[in-house]
C-alpha cells in the first residue's frame, strides 16, 4: 500500500482530496448504464483525487505517482459509459476539470486545455468568431473536450464530419508521459491514434487543438412517422441531399419518444416513431419541402415553439441521452452499439427490427463513415439475462451487424476486439510501469488474451469487491 | 422585322446599345470552345442590347418586347460554353451586369441582384461575416451569380455541396414573366427547377437568395504523380477522408499540366499528371500526412510560394479553365463532359483511359452526387472529325459513362435528352409567345422531336448564316 500521507505532502500546493465519499464520487462515470458494468465496477474507488490547474502541476503529480508506484486515472467530467474514468486499482484520479482555459482561436481551429466543458468552449468560439467544434457528444453541457478526445468517438455533427478517428478531426494533442522524468510530447496527424480513444492509458492530455466548423442557430426538429422504417428511410434520404445542412439525424422507434421524452411529450403522438434533427436555419425551407414530400409529420420545431424554457436540446434526446431518458423511466432497459455497414444499411436495420420486435427498440444515428452516409445504432434492449444479451449480440453479428459492446470496460472488448499495436508500442515507451489507467488495455496486461475465445477479460488488478 | 427605332423610343430612359459591333460582342459567350457550335453559331447576333439597372426596368423592357413580338435573351457575363446567352433569332440581349447590388447578408445566406460577379459577391460576404457562396464556376472572377444559376450546374465547392440542382443550394429566385403584363414570381424549394438551368427561357431572374458557407483562405495545392490512375486513386481516397476540408479536387492527366499550365510550369514536372486542390489552412497538416502516405509529390503550395503575383488561382486550372488553357495552346483540342456513375467510378475512368490513350486526355472533377463521392469528367479530346467525336461519345455510353454533350445549344441535348415537363409547363404559363431565349428548349419548338433518333436538333428560327 503506497504511503498516501507522504504522497499528499509531496503534492503540496496542488489541490488534493482524500475524503472517501468525495473521492468515490469522482471515481465514477456513467458505467451504471450497463447492468453488467454496474455489477463489476460498483465498488471501485480511488485513494486520492488530484486536481491540477496547469501542465506543470500535471508533471509534478505524475512524477510523484511514478516514484511511489501509484496508478493514475485521468478524468474529465466522468460522462463516459464504459468505466473509462474509473480507477480499477485505486490510486489517484487525476481530475482535469480545472484546466479549462481557451488559449487561441483561429479561423477553423481552437487551442485549449482539456478540462473545458464543450458547451462552454462552443460559447467562447461562437462569441469570438461564429465557430463551434465540429461534433460533440450528447453530454456537451457537462463533458470536457479532453474527455471526449480520450474516451469518445463521434456524436452530434458526425453526419457532416465523421468521427474522432478520422484524420483532421483532431489537429494536435499535447501529452505528458508517465516516467521518472515525464516528457511533454506533441502529436498530430497519424500519431494521434496513439492517444486518442485510449482512455488515458497512453499519457495525460494537457492541451488540445481541434478544428472548428461554422456555428449556426441550429433548429431542433422532431418529425413523426407511424412506421419506424418510414422514419429510417426518410432520415437516410435526407442525409443524401447534398444541399441541406444538418447536424443531427436520429431515428428513434416507438414507444421511446412518447414514453420517455417527458419534456417533449406535449408535442409527440403516442405510437409514433420519430426522427430527431438539427437543421441550419437557412436549410429549413428546403428541409420542410423535403419532409412534406416524404409525408413526415412535423411535431416539433424550436424556431416556432413559444418558449424553449425547460425543454432540452434535441441532441439531448439522441446518442446516449436516448438511453439515459429510457433508463430514468424504466431501469430494466439497457442498450447496445451496432454497426450496419452500407450500402444496404437500411435493409439491415429492417432485418433486425423484424427479428427482435419489441425486445430491441430501434435507435439509429446517421453519420459519415469513410465518406459514405451510414448509420450506427444504439438500440434499447429490454434486459432479461446476461445470456440473452449475448445471444442478441450474436444474432446481430451473424447478420452482418457488428456490435461494439458497451458492457465492457476494456478498450479492446468495447472496440475492435484486437490488440492495437500502435497504442501498445507507445504505452511501452511512455508508461513503462503501466501506471496509467490500469486494466483498460488488455494487450498490456495479458498479451496472450484470446479475443476469439468468447470469454470476458477480467482485470486481475480490479479492486476486491467488499460488500459494505 | 420589328421596328427597332420605335422600340428604342419605348425603352426611353433605359440603357440601350445598337451599334452592330458592340451588339455582336454582347451576343456571344464561350460557344467557340466547341468546333461544332463555333460553326453553327458564329454569325449569331442580336439587334439591341438593353442593360436595365432595376427590376422595374426589366419589367418595362419585357413589356415592350412582348408588345412588339421581340425575343429576349438574358445575359450575365457570357461565360457559358453552350451558346446559353446567344440570341439565336436576334432581338434583344438583356444584359443584367448592371443589376449587381448585394441586398442582405445573414448567417448562411445572401440576397443579391443577379448581375453581381461571383468573386465580388464573395468579397462582400467575406468582409461582412467570413462567408462565401458554397460553390462557383472556374470563371468566378467574371461570371455573374445569375448567369451561374441560369446556365451552370456545379463547380468549385461541389465536392462538399453537390450542384445547383440539389435542394438547398439555391434558396429563392425572383423572376419576371414574359407576358403583356409581366408578373413577378418568387420561387423556392421544388419550384426552383422551373427556372434554374433553363438558360433564361422561363423568366428573367431579378433577385437571388443563395446559401453561404464559411470562407477560408483556401490553400492551392498541386500534387504530382507519374501515373494518371495513381492521381485518380489519391483524389478518390482523399475525398473519402471525412475530416479533411477541401473545396476543389481535380485530377488532370499529362501532358496537360506541364504543356498548358504556363504560369505554374516552373513548379511542374514534365510527364507528370497532377491533382489540383484547394485545402483549408487548418486541414493542411492532415492533408500533407495523407499525401505523404499516398506517395504524392507536392509540386506547388500557395501558402509557401514566395509570391502569388501573376499566378492564377488553382480553380482557374480546373473545370472549363482546363479546357481553355489547352485551347489557348492547341486550338485543335476540344472536350466532353462525362459521368462515371459510382461506386465503381474509378474503374470506369481506368477503362476509358485504357481505351482512348492519348486521344482523350483525362480530366476529372470530384463532387458530391446524391450524398456520394463521385467524379465527373471534362476530358480533352484531340479533335479530328465530327464523326469520330460522335464515336468517342458512343463508346463512353456503351461503357456506362453517360455524356452531357457540350457541343449542343439546346437544354435537352446538352442535358438529360428528354423533355423537362415542369419547365415546359411553366414556360407555357409565363412565356406564352415563346419569346424568351428562343431555340434553346426543343420541347417548346418541336414537341415531337425524337431524342432517340440520334439526329441533332436544328432550330428553324436560327438566323440565316450569311458570310460577310
Amino acid at each position: 500500500m503506497p504511503d498516501y500521507a507522504k504522497i499528499k505532502q509531496e503534492l503540496n500546493g496542488i489541490a488534493v482530496e482524500d475524503h472517501p465519499a468525495l473521492v468515490k464520487q469522482k471515481s465514477r462515470d456513467f458505467y451504471w448504464y450497463s447492468p453488467i458494468l454496474k455489477d463489476e465496477l460498483d465498488h471501485v474507488t480511488a485513494d486520492l483525487v488530484v486536481s491540477p490547474t496547469s501542465e506543470e502541476e500535471v508533471i509534478r503529480t505524475l512524477k510523484v505517482a511514478y516514484a511511489n508506484g501509484v496508478p493514475i486515472t485521468p478524468r474529465g467530467a466522468g460522462t463516459g459509459n464504459y468505466g473509462q474514468a474509473m480507477p480499477l486499482s485505486g490510486g489517484i484520479v487525476l481530475n482535469l476539470i480545472n484546466m479549462n482555459k481557451v488559449k487561441e482561436i483561429h479561423p477553423g481551429r481552437v487551442i485549449c486545455e482539456p478540462g473545458i466543458v464543450i458547451a462552454e468552449l462552443d460559447k467562447q468560439t461562437k462569441a469570438h468568431s461564429g465557430q463551434e467544434v465540429r461534433f460533440h457528444p450528447s453530454t456537451a453541457q457537462t463533458a470536457t473536450i479532453g474527455g471526449f478526445v480520450a474516451g469518445g468517438s463521434g456524436g452530434v455533427g458526425s453526419i457532416t464530419w465523421g468521427g474522432l478517428r478520422d484524420l483532421g478531426n483532431i489537429l494536435r494533442l499535447r501529452v505528458v508521459t508517465m516516467e521518472a522524468e515525464p516528457r511533454v510530447l506533441e502529436l498530430s496527424a497519424w500519431d494521434l491514434q496513439k492517444v486518442s480513444h485510449a482512455y488515458g492509458t497512453n499519457g495525460i492530455i494537457t492541451e488540445v487543438e481541434m478544428p472548428l466548423a461554422p456555428a449556426y442557430d441550429w433548429v431542433d426538429v422532431i418529425v413523426g412517422y407511424d412506421d419506424y422504417m418510414d422514419a429510417v428511410r426518410f432520415a437516410d434520404g435526407l442525409c443524401h441531399r447534398n444541399g441541406i445542412l444538418l447536424k443531427e439525424v436520429a431515428p428513434i422507434a416507438a414507444p421511446v419518444p412518447f414514453d420517455y421524452f417527458t419534456r417533449h411529450k406535449p408535442w409527440l403522438k403516442e405510437g409514433q416513431s420519430v426522427v430527431v434533427l438539427m437543421v441550419t436555419p437557412h436549410s429549413m425551407g428546403p428541409f420542410l419541402a423535403y419532409a412534406e414530400k416524404m409525408k413526415g409529420d412535423i411535431r416539433f420545431r424550436s424556431d416556432t415553439v413559444e418558449s424553449m424554457k425547460g425543454i432540452p436540446h434535441a441532441y439531448e434526446l439522441a446518442w446516449n441521452h436516448t438511453t439515459l431518458r429510457a433508463l430514468k423511466v424504466d431501469p430494466s432497459i439497457t442498450y447496445l452499439q451496432v454497426q450496419y455497414p452500407g450500402p444496404d444499411h437500411v435493409a439491415k436495420v429492417a432485418k433486425m427490427t423484424e427479428i427482435f420486435g419489441e425486445e430491441v427498440i430501434g435507435h439509429l444515428e446517421f453519420l459519415k463513415f469513410d465518406g459514405q452516409i451510414q448509420c450506427s445504432g444504439l438500440p434499447l434492449v429490454r434486459y432479461t439475462t446476461k445470456e440473452r444479451l449475448e445471444e442478441i449480440i450474436r444474432i446481430h453479428e451473424d447478420n452482418g451487424c457488428p456490435i461494439f459492446n458497451p458492457h465492457r470496460y476494456t478498450l479492446e472488448e468495447g472496440g475492435m476486439k484486437q490488440t492495437d499495436e500502435t497504442q501498445l508500442a507507445f504505452k511501452k515507451e511512455t508508461d513503462p510501469k503501466g501506471l496509467l489507467n490500469p486494466g483498460k488495455m488488455i494487450a498490456w496486461d495479458n498479451p496472450d488474451f484470446d479475443f476469439k475465445a468468447g470469454k470476458n477479460y477480467l482485470f486481475p488488478g480490479l479492486q476486491a469487491f467488499e460488500k459494505v
